[in-house]
């Protein structure tokens, strides 16, 4: 018989402002235009980005709470935010250094970031918003 | 060989206006104040939340729907919106009493409020936005 | 040991304005009435439907790209909002021909019609907004 | 010395789903399809109207309030949603009878329309979203 | 010969949660539940409330700024958010003190309190959302 | 006696996302750090900008539209959204050469390019969304 458990999960959405390439040094002007189009100008363009984090856990019976929203929204601010906030993704930030920072890039390297930083296991999705319509979403399997 | 079964959902969206106090009382006023912070303003504070069901199912051939979203929003608004809209959390409703009314108790407890009058295995997900930028979701495991 | 294989995927919105009326031809004016309320006005009504689909995978080295979402964008474009944009859902569109227009029978319909155009396996989730409170999801069984 | 006379208001937002077709039978239909391109679709298509409407004037000290917004929400409940929410505003809607529904002319016909019904000098502003782009609106000069 | 000056202005947005209670302590609890219905509510209620400020001005030439968008927020927190959120507007609330909390009122006791730290005729617009269907505005008459 | 006379206006929507940079090559770079902060970063950051255009006037009776929709939106598309789109707008945009691209800037250069293409009088408002939270409109006086 299979039972179903329940899982509870507390997100947190925060913002910031930042610019950037699409490009690829190994690859020729003319192939960078071509694949990346728009996204290629070489003075970059920019986006106010959205990042919702999700944690799983129980609710600690003292606190009602999985984390402090308030803890989990200081701790993104502290490790993500900070670091890509205003700033150009390509020149300025430390972990997207020598990658392309598409939407799904990005939302990689801010889990592989986060995620060590967690109890092992709590982390069960990274979703970024690049805009209203064009997101990439990295989910722990199950 | 692995075969995809379809999976089929619908979500409801309604809202209500609450307020709430994050407070143990088991716990010293120093404590509840280190733990809640401004959540645990002695006169309370309050919220728009914003509450989300999804239902599974497969459509009735005779009218296209898994279960009619005008009878689904019905149901939400007397099992649970009449309960907490313009509501006190704390002190006016019934299925929080003695709780801590996080957005992670109170997604549980809705959750089973309404599980147990729905059709065994409906229920897939409840999601309550406490702001837009505090979210906690029961989802069943499956 | 479990071992959990991170999953990635990205997500594309568009946007559709259609009409559509519920009705069911095999039954009574009055069965009809009482199943669809008004949503079965003989004139029909309409939304402003907004569809996201998300595709999974995993980034391309040379590109950062699971799929390019611009042409993913150009896909769904081409595929669906050229066929249900500024339409009557019943009247104008083939692939919902003889439905009951709902918005899980449309989600799952869409998800027939894209499913087929993309790899195997890329297709994770189609939802469609038929308003903000009103949504269908279709997801693949994992 | 010009002295500023703070001005004080309230606005509700409501919402109905609704379909249209912009034609003019006076034109032919080559005329009308080059006019109104894809909102001339002979079937129609459809919209979530979003309708912003907003009075003046000074809190009753009694009640702090200008008008109570729930009584004015159920005004243009009884007076415009039921008339158009569900419906096709060309064939069904007595106060459009013979217009071309576009959001200039529903907003201007719905100032008409509850205008009247409002104490003189009341009515400040009606605002008409056909979608989240496409905006209308009738202001009362000063 | 009518010449028509271009104004300028810039809006900052800011977010405060809050409870309240609407009642009148001159009135009977009979007159008070009739006028203000669930919003009467002995224990209270609460929103995520939505404030926003516009400040005309000519732009700084060597700054092109009005004024400081980073010092608007500032001053908005300072002087109003910090003494509304997490906080109960009837019973926390220095600037509220004795008032209806309606959303008309409060708009206009936030102007009140920020005009007079603003330099003179630079306070356009106050605009407050209760929920996004419930909104007053404070605007300089012109 | 004052009479009113209804005023009509339609607003059309778009979005561009670029950087920018706000710096002033007169300052020092101790002063630009002072006055712009984190928006003075050197290799800039950007946002998902949004533009609403408002045109004034009276519906043809022929097309019961004030200026079609469409065409407003293509107009913008070609006169401002393909200038900005995808682009740093200290270097690569013509209309905003030698500025220091302020969201008000930005909103004044946008009047002054738009409105010299539109019928004397018809434009009323230019307004930009640099975030949800900061806003900057220019307005016709009156």
């Amino acid at each position: 018989m299979e039972t179903r458990k329940p899982m509870l999960s507390i997100t947190r959405r925060v913002r910031f402002a930042a610019s950037h390439r699409l490009h690829n040094p190994e690859l020729s002007d003319e192939e960078n235009a071509r694949i990346f189009g728009r996204c290629n100008n070489p003075n970059g363009h920019g986006h106010n980005y959205v990042l919702e984090v999700t944690v799983g856990g129980e609710p600690d019976p003292q606190t009602g709470m999985i984390m402090d929203l308030g803890k989990l929204k200081d701790f993104l601010y502290e490790t993500v935010v900070v670091e890509v906030d205003h700033k150009h993704l390509n020149a300025d930030v430390e972990f997207l250094r020598g990658t392309i920072p598409t939407a799904e890039v990005i939302v990689s390297r801010i889990w592989d970031l986060i995620e060590r930083k967690l109890p092992a296991g709590k982390l069960l999705e990274v979703k970024l918003y690049e805009t209203e319509n064009n997101i990439a979403t990295r989910t722990s399997s199950r």
